[in-house]
Formats: C-alpha cells, sequence, structure tokens
C-alpha cells in the first residue's frame, strides 16, 4: 500500500496529516443509531487479520453466482436502455419475474404495479420501509440476536428498538435452532401504544432458526390484536435444511395485509455484491415505501436487474434452489462435524447460512494483547479476536446483535458463516481442532 | 399489457380490485417532503405520453456507455469478488482511480480512506450528507430552480429549505444561462442562526448556468462567515461549453474545510442505471456521511464500481471527456436552432444537458382535455402536456423545480434535454416547429 503515500501526479500533500477538525456537530441521530461507534464488520475486516486468516466472518461467499445470471448481465450492458435508469418500481422485465416466481407460493396473483417494489438490496429496501413508516417515538420489535443494520435504520428515523430475545434451551448438550424460543409473555408485554411494527426474520441470521408456524401464528395474533406492521426479512428463505418447513409470514390468515416480506438477490444468487432486493406486500405499505426509496436512491442499478430477472425466470430449469441447498447442507455438515469432534456446544442451524459456536468454555492467557477496538467489547469480542489470531479463522462475535442491556447474553457466542467452497471449509474445520487446548473441560 | 391481467400459474386473482385500506398512516415526512404527491417524472412518463413521442423529458441518454467502459463490467462479471460486496467507502479500485483523476483537479491528494466517499449514485450520496449532518429543525439553502430531489431529502431528516430564487434577466432578448443571477442580499437575508448548509448546482439542473468565479467567491465568503458547510453538486462538470471555466467551489481560498464536492458516474460516462456516485471533502464531512451510507445501502453495486474505475483510468487515453462534450455542443446547437427559428426565447446552457424554453407565449384551445394530474398544477404542466400530446415531444415543466410560493416564477418554463442522439434531436426540432401556430405574437 506504498504508493497511496507517494506523491502521485505532481500534486502537493497535505499539509500534515492531522485529522480534519469538526467544524460543524453531526446530526444526533449517528450517535443514538451506533453509527459512530466502530462497527464489528470494522474490527473484524480482513486488513485487520493475519494475511493467511479464513474468513468465516462476513456473509458473502467466495465462488461466483452461476454464470447463466452472469452472462444475462452481460447481456443487459450491450443495449441502451438497460444502462440507463430504471423505473424506482423495478425495471418491468424484473417485476414480471418476481411476480410469476411468488405468485404461486403466495398463493395470489401479485401486482407488479403495486405490490413488488425493487431496492437496492434487502437492506435499502427495509431502510425505505421505516423512513416510509416510522414517526418519531414510534417502537419497533425485534428478536434478539437481531441483524446489526435493524438497530440504525429504526433510530435514524426517530424511532425506538424495543428487543425481545430469543432464549436457547441450555438444558440440552445438542442445540439446533429450534431450540431457540421466543416467551410470548416477554413479547406481549413488549408491546405499547406506540408500537407500530414487528421485524420478523426467518430464516434468522445469526440463529438459523426457522420459526414454526405455531411460533408464527401466535405472532399473527398479536399483529392483528394490536394492530402491527409486519416487516418479514426471508432473505434466506431458500437456505431451508432438514425438510423443515419455510411459512412465509405474509401466507398467514389475514398477515397478507400486513406484512411486507423482505427478499434479497445477494442471498438467492450467491451475488451480495449486486445490490438488488425486493419487497412483496400490499399497495398500502409498498406504495410509501416506494415513495420513499424514489428519494433514497431514485432507483437501483438496472443491468443488475436484468441479471436478477434471468435468475429467476430461469431458476427452475435449472433446479438452482434445490441443488444450492444440497451444497449448503454439505457446507454446514463440515462445520457441524469440526464442533462436534472439538466437543463444544453449538446451534445447528435449520436454515441461513450462519451457525453459533458456544465460546463460553474458551479461555485464552490472562495477559493476551487485544487491541483497544476489542479490549472495552463483550467477552465474545475477544475470543473472536483471539480465534483469528491464533487459529487462522474469522468469525462475528454475536453481542453486537444485541441492546446494551442484553450483551451479556450474546457474549456467549461467535457466529461462523458456512457460505465458502468445501475446500475452504476443510481448512477451516482443521485449524478450529486447534481450539482444543484453549477450552475447558 | 393484457398479460398483467392474466391468471398465471394458476393461482386465484385478489378478491377485488379496491386499493388496499390503509389500515395505519404512514411517516408524517413523506407528507412534508412533497413525496406523496405524484410527481412530474411520474406525471410525464413515457407510459402516459403518445408511443412516438420524442422523450427529452427526463435526463438520460439514447445511447449507450463506451464499449471500452462497458466491456470492463463484463469482465467483473466474470471475478468472484466483483460480485459480492464491496468495502462501504467503496472499492478499492476505483477510489485509487477517483484519487488519481481528481488529485490534479483538486489541487491535493486525495487521501483514499478519508476523503472519497462512493456512493449508490450521486442522489444517495446527497442523501447520506442529509442523513450525517441534518438535526430536525436545521436550515439548508437551495437556489432556485432546485434538483427537485433536493426537498424531500431534506425534509425527510427534518430539515428546513429555505429557497434563494435565481432571477432571469429578461430585458435581454436572448439569453444565456449566464443571465440568471444571484441576488445575494436575498441570499443574505436567507441565513439565519439555524441555517447549517447550502447546496449549491454547477453546471445547474435546469438552467445550464456555470457559477462565476466571482459569484462563488462570495458564496464562499458567505459560508465562512455563517460557518456553513456546502454541498457543491457537480456532477455535470464535465459538460460545458463555449470554453467557459468550471471553477469547483472546494479549490477557492478556505472552502476544501467546509465542501463535499458531489460526482456521478451516470452523467460522466452515459450509465444512468449504473446507480454509481461518489463524494469528495475532508474527512469531519466524509467519515459521517461514510457512517450514514453504511446504514441505508451498507454499500454499492461491485461489478459497475469496477467499470467506473476503468471508465476514470482510461478516460484520458480515450479523449473521452473532449469528445463527448464536442457532441453536446452538437447536440446543443441543434436545439437552440430550432427555438430560434420558431422565435421563442430560451436559455442557452454552457453546461449540463437542459435548455429552458420560455413558454409564457405559447397557447392552447380554452377547452383543451388535460388530465388531472395536470389540471391543477402551473401553467407550465399544462404547456408541457400540450407539446407533448400535440407535438410529439415531452419536456419537464420547471414548476417542479420551485416552491410552492415560487411557481409563478417556474411555470414560465419547460425544461428540453438534449442527452439524446442527433437523429433523435433532430426529429425533435423538425416537430417542435409545429409549435409556431400556438404561439402568441
Amino acid at each position: 500500500m506504498g504508493a497511496l503515500n507517494g506523491h502521485k501526479n505532481g500534486v502537493a500533500s497535505k499539509p500534515n496529516g492531522a485529522p480534519a477538525k469538526q467544524l460543524i456537530p453531526v446530526a444526533d441521530r449517528l450517535e443514538e443509531g451506533r453509527a459512530l461507534a466502530q462497527d464489528v464488520w470494522s474490527v473484524f475486516n480482513a486488513a485487520n487479520l493475519p494475511a493467511d486468516c479464513i474468513n468465516l466472518g462476513q456473509g458473502y461467499m467466495n465462488f461466483a453466482p452461476p454464470q447463466w445470471i452472469t452472462d444475462a448481465a452481460s447481456e443487459a450492458l450491450t443495449t441502451v436502455v438497460a444502462n440507463h435508469y430504471s423505473h424506482p418500481k423495478g425495471r418491468m422485465r424484473l417485476r414480471e419475474a418476481i411476480k410469476s416466481y411468488y405468485s404461486p407460493i403466495f398463493g395470489r396473483e401479485l401486482d407488479v404495479e403495486s405490490e413488488i417494489l425493487v431496492t437496492s438490496g434487502a437492506n435499502e429496501g427495509q431502510y425505505a420501509m421505516f423512513t416510509a413508516f416510522i414517526n418519531p417515538g414510534d417502537e419497533v420489535i425485534m428478536f434478539e440476536p437481531f441483524f446489526d443494520q435493524y438497530l440504525p435504520s429504526v433510530v435514524f428515523h426517530g424511532g425506538k428498538c424495543v428487543y425481545v430475545p430469543l432464549h436457547p434451551d441450555l438444558s440440552k448438550p445438542k442445540l439446533t435452532s429450534d431450540d431457540w424460543h421466543i416467551d410470548f409473555d416477554e413479547l406481549r408485554a413488549a408491546i405499547t401504544p406506540r408500537t407500530k411494527m414487528i421485524i420478523l426474520n426467518t430464516p434468522h441470521n445469526p440463529i438459523g432458526k426457522v420459526f414454526s408456524r405455531e411460533e408464527l401464528l401466535k405472532i399473527a395474533g398479536l399483529a392483528e390484536e394490536f394492530n402491527l406492521i409486519v416487516q418479514s426479512d426471508e432473505v434466506y428463505d431458500t437456505l431451508v435444511f432438514d425438510g423443515k418447513e419455510h411459512v412465509r409470514f405474509a401466507t398467514l390468515p389475514g398477515m397478507w395485509e400486513r406484512t411486507v416480506t423482505v427478499e434479497s438477490a445477494g442471498k438467492m444468487f450467491s451475488a451480495t455484491g449486486w445490490r438488488i432486493g425486493w419487497l412483496i406486500g400490499p399497495s398500502w405499505l409498498i406504495s410509501p415505501t416506494l415513495a420513499a426509496t424514489t428519494r433514497i436512491v431514485f432507483c437501483s442499478n438496472s443491468p443488475m436487474q436484468e441479471a436478477v430477472a434471468a435468475g429467476l425466470e430461469q431458476c427452475e430449469k435449472h433446479k438452482f434452489v434445490q441443488t444450492q441447498c444440497a451444497e449448503y447442507v454439505e457446507r454446514r455438515a463440515i462445520l457441524a462435524d469440526a464442533f462436534d469432534r472439538l466437543g463444544v456446544r453449538y446451534t445447528l442451524p435449520e436454515g441461513s447460512y450462519f451457525m453459533l459456536l458456544d465460546i463460553s468454555k474458551l479461555t485464552w492467557p490472562e495477559d493476551y494483547p487485544f487491541p483497544a477496538s476489542v479490549e472495552n467489547r463483550g467477552r465474545d469480542f475477544k475470543a473472536c479476536w483471539f480465534i483469528a489470531m491464533e487459529i487462522g479463522v474469522s468469525s462475528i462475535p454475536v453481542s453486537e446483535f444485541y441492546c446494551k442491556e442484553h450483551v451479556g447474553i450474546g457474549e456467549h457466542y461467535a457466529r461462523f458463516a458456512f457460505c465458502k467452497d468445501v475446500d475452504t471449509l476443510k481448512r477451516a474445520a482443521e485449524r478450529l481442532m486447534g481450539l482444543k487446548k484453549y477450552m475447558k473441560p
């Protein structure tokens, strides 16, 4: 990186290396939304870790999307229209493809004009939904551990996050994601007159839990009773294992009317860098969200929309979802087998591509040199750092997915992503055996 | 479009066609930010106009980006990493390319880590800057006519827009964009203790004005005096004609420290659908904006970032900017010539790809059947509708770029975009001759 400090093009270097002075304060929402603190992704960025560290941290693939999809992107790039603005709702070809793919799944004929919205990744779609519906003081319920972007997305709009933790059944020696439970009394108690929305995430990141119909029906009952909007983040819906049924929240009785389902091309087609997601829901929820996203990004990138349309149009022909799912079962087995051999507790996920390792019994030398970015965080930050530095496998500390008050629950876990090729996972598994000597019996 | 109403896949149609009931109200910011009203782009969407209408409305090209740039996108699509998440700051190759391209222009060596931020289009970058700096009640000054996205972007964050109109010198029979002036007493009077930011747009959409050094120095003086942030939207900076100098606001004495310059690959490389823009400024402005954009979109799409990097790396070799600029001079001449022959007043733009036609003297039959979307808007909405329907050339009414109180200024103008190929512009010019019979002498 030495070139970065060079004097290219004969321009003068800056007068000094001191950081620029903050002449004018930032908006309060950044502090309140945890956005100024160093986030977990920056701390555990590959750049901060040993060069040969195997990255099971951030959830992106070390393989490419299928070539029949990238070919469609390249083809789109040779046209005029697919290089220019799309309609803020999304390109018609993609909206039609979404309609064809999901109408049978939702059991209703989706309307491409009012019930489907293409967004710049699922993330931006979720963000726009908060822009559209959250007034200052409105409350949003989320289950812990929660995907860390939810918190700032709600708080940036003046919303208040209300947290309901999922509880693992620690009486069991071996856990699956099904052993993490909602306490429905806690959920009911969390609802106030200011509650406007519940965020649901099934399959769940980072637990991998695929919520059961029974659980979802109970949530649906509360949504109805208290007139709540449900944002159902189902971006891992094509990754459900062991014959487990993925129940779409919007298909439960009465729930279409109050639910927006969130989907992601990145997760579905191994293309996390394409930034294409979509929302499906009734027009009274989609239309204001369209108004918001139009102002936030105007529209989403056009060539990738064409590619994603091709993906949805042809995935049945290629048996893509089934094949990919089988591949993920194989990947999951490599990691699970390693943890079994290690003899430590973990949660076997029934969906998604994450696995939680219980790091309660991991020990490290008292004088181990942790960096400042890790020193004052939960125990899991130290554990993940130690594993990355000593074993050469990176993971993500799970306390980041909890509110401050509940960090004590999250700090028992490290999240390992298995959206990597088999060889990489096998090498990681081998290295993880090295943890044995640091484990308390 | 009949297929849209068909019953595909055997799924049941919706119980009825009635719009879904708004079970829960939307956030107040949508109403305040004009986001619920039908926007000008929807009203004048090609779908609402005659099929053979020549589209000089929305500012996108009817030609593709250069093939040496789209080839770079296709190449990126064959790799693994360029299909996955980029760093929220932008891909290093693109940040390096931005550094190399702009460091000589800004007269300082830009820091790729803290002074450059890639965003999902210039639009999202500007939006994120408001997220980062605008607290409820903060005031943002913008010159009228303003790019219509500024208003909701500020208001969504609780900010208050304060408008300072540019005044055309109507004593002249023939205007250039240089004949639109700031009244600096009005500008000074618009500043209050709550003023936090000025949005500057040079070259200006829709006037085409390239602000003079003298004008910019006066604005700089006020920014210094009142400690203001300047968001300098310079997305049309590669489209400056007639030897006019484009002065970068950030290069004025003392202004680097308080300015973020906004740039757009869409405008520069004729790729409006790629949604890649970038911000350049001091770290105290870029770093909080990074924190905001990370939460809004997480990162921008990766394959297009690689393509844009190639564009910046190679544009000098291809003499791309000079060639493109000469092409735009030719395009501008076709439209200007048509307006000259028509004998109506217009503003010859010295930058951007927009031309304002003075439609004060356009008449239409009293009983002309205007749709409801146009009926209750400024006179320019009717004029643009009439021209589109009767002459077959679409344009955009300029009152949309003014606050409610100043609609009376904007409704004298229609904006024509000349980012179209020569043949299309020639056909449009021919059709525009048909306006002669509707013009009052």
